[in-house]
């Protein structure tokens, strides 16, 4: 593979891997556009060959169908773009995924959460072809095929350890043109601009035993905490390289006063018995501040403090 | 009162304020070696006047009887000595019970735990009769009357904000010669010392929702908090002019390793619904540390988490 190529004009042939809320939302939209998606299904993988996806969102409801729905990527064959939308606990199973989707010139976006994710691919199919995605979306799957799209939807696409190419522009430039709100950003800037929202609030959901964000902030101490936690990551950031806007906890705090209660995705996760990407989230976070020496006792805490938490969950499903 | 009076030979009129386990041990200990010990009872007074108390020490048993019980410390009136032992979180009702123990060289010496009790005494009756005890130790009231001390038992004797005087010197050596094993030290250094330990287990035990010392350090994400807990307080400790042994949080580990399955006092007052000392042994500390400017990340974290955990509690007991 040509290192950087550039991604020849759409109409692309996408695959998208985890095809959960996200891909299907994404990918949707983007098979709404003209592109020819296809979708890595598990649990509704015969719910959407029959029935297709039903996308509610905020931003115009659509129905896509017939649906390009996979239970192997083998299925699928060589694609333009493949967009990974995989929790990344599972990231272990893209060893298998990816192979039989990538052509000389395939571009891996992932659309994970945290960080580690562009890493993973870069290490096993080259750092030339990585891209990830930062979504800034609060989306659901509902029921079977269902996904509903409350709030947000902006994408900040980027590259891996590079600046912004032609090719960013031109993928951001097709998301666009098929109703997704994309601009093109560093990534790092931008994985790190999530976290600041990321560690607190799903961090403290969990840690405190499943509370909503309203919940949170209606506790004085957890609220101090938000911020505490806030300014240490803008802080980490700015140790790695990473200057984010000094308004930044401020805003983020005001805006998620606005959303009432909403319940981060990982604190879901965590209550319903899923896996937690603890890691993403948490783990690489901490171990890249206490890398680069940054004072990073509360990162520390909570992700300790998340590590236990999960680990005492899965303990008890095993007794 | 002259600020620094020496004390006079004992037997000493001593009272007792708040005759928990670990008053009634010292006290019961100072009587046992012939001094007039009077205590203040609450909750078991009337079985203390007729049975007396009876002490199970490792080092030791003793049965006390009769015992100058009071309900009242109008009924005591001066004394040379004030053991205070009561909870922290009851300070506020020392602005009644002391004056009637107070003569113009009453010494008040608080057991009490962690940081900011010396002040208490200090702003309302002069720093110049302030001394502190430390005491290292496992002990607990089991039923009426009846406490057990199962290990350790060393009090640490020191001066408010002075160095180590004649007087205390002649206090330790009372309480020596009343088979307490008991020397002078610095001590705000003393009390940073026990804070090494008080500060993560009790800490973590409630946090983590009431787990022994052996669980705690049975789980590799809470014993990797423990040591790093450690080190934050010993850096704190520093800054603010003690200087710990470089080795105290490693034998701090293995000495409670050595503990087995201990339940940290705070944990079973949580976990019984009594108050919990969440000011004096992390909110003071913290606010100590972010007045010098240490870095507290660790013990923000843990002080507002068991804030949050305790007004949790308490608001579930109020609907």
């Amino acid at each position: 593979m040509d290192a950087l190529a550039p991604l020849p004009q759409p109409p692309w042939k996408i695959a998208v891997v985890g095809a959960g809320a996200v891909g299907c939302y994404y990918g949707g939209r983007l098979a709404q556009g003209g592109n020819e998606v296809h979708f890595l299904l598990r649990r509704d993988l015969d719910h959407v060959r029959q029935h297709g996806l039903d996308i509610r969102s905020h931003l115009g409801d659509f129905h896509l169908q017939p649906v390009h729905a996979h239970g192997s990527t083998r299925e699928i064959g060589p694609c333009d773009v493949v967009l990974i939308a995989l929790k990344t606990t599972g990231n272990a199973a893209l060893e298998t995924l990816l192979p039989p989707l990538l052509g000389d010139r395939t571009l891996l976006v992932t659309l994970q959460n945290g960080l580690g994710n562009e890493e993973f691919l870069a290490a096993r199919w080259g750092a030339g072809r990585v891209l990830g995605g930062v979504c800034f979306t609060c989306i659901n799957r509902t029921a079977p095929g269902l996904i509903e799209h409350t709030a947000q939807g902006t994408v900040a696409l980027g590259e891996f350890q590079r600046p912004v190419l032609q090719r960013t522009e031109t993928l951001a430039a097709e998301f666009r043109r098929c109703g997704i709100d994309c601009r093109t950003e560093p990534l790092d800037w931008t994985r790190w601009k999530k976290l600041v929202w990321n560690v607190p609030f799903n961090g403290l959901a969990i840690a405190a035993g499943g509370m909503n964000t309203a919940e949170i902030l209606g506790s004085p101490a957890l609220a101090h905490l938000v911020t505490a936690l806030m300014e240490e990551i803008i802080a980490i950031a700015a140790v790695l390289g990473h200057d984010l806007p000094e308004s930044l906890a401020a805003d983020m705090l005001a805006s998620t006063r606005g959303m009432g209660p909403y319940r981060p995705s990982s604190m879901i996760d965590y209550l319903e018995g899923r896996e937690v990407e603890v890691e993403a989230l948490w783990g690489e976070p901490w171990r890249r501040a206490l890398a680069a020496g940054a004072p990073a006792g509360r990162l520390d805490m909570l992700y300790h403090f998340i590590s236990h938490a999960v680990a005492c969950r899965k303990n008890a499903r095993a007794d």
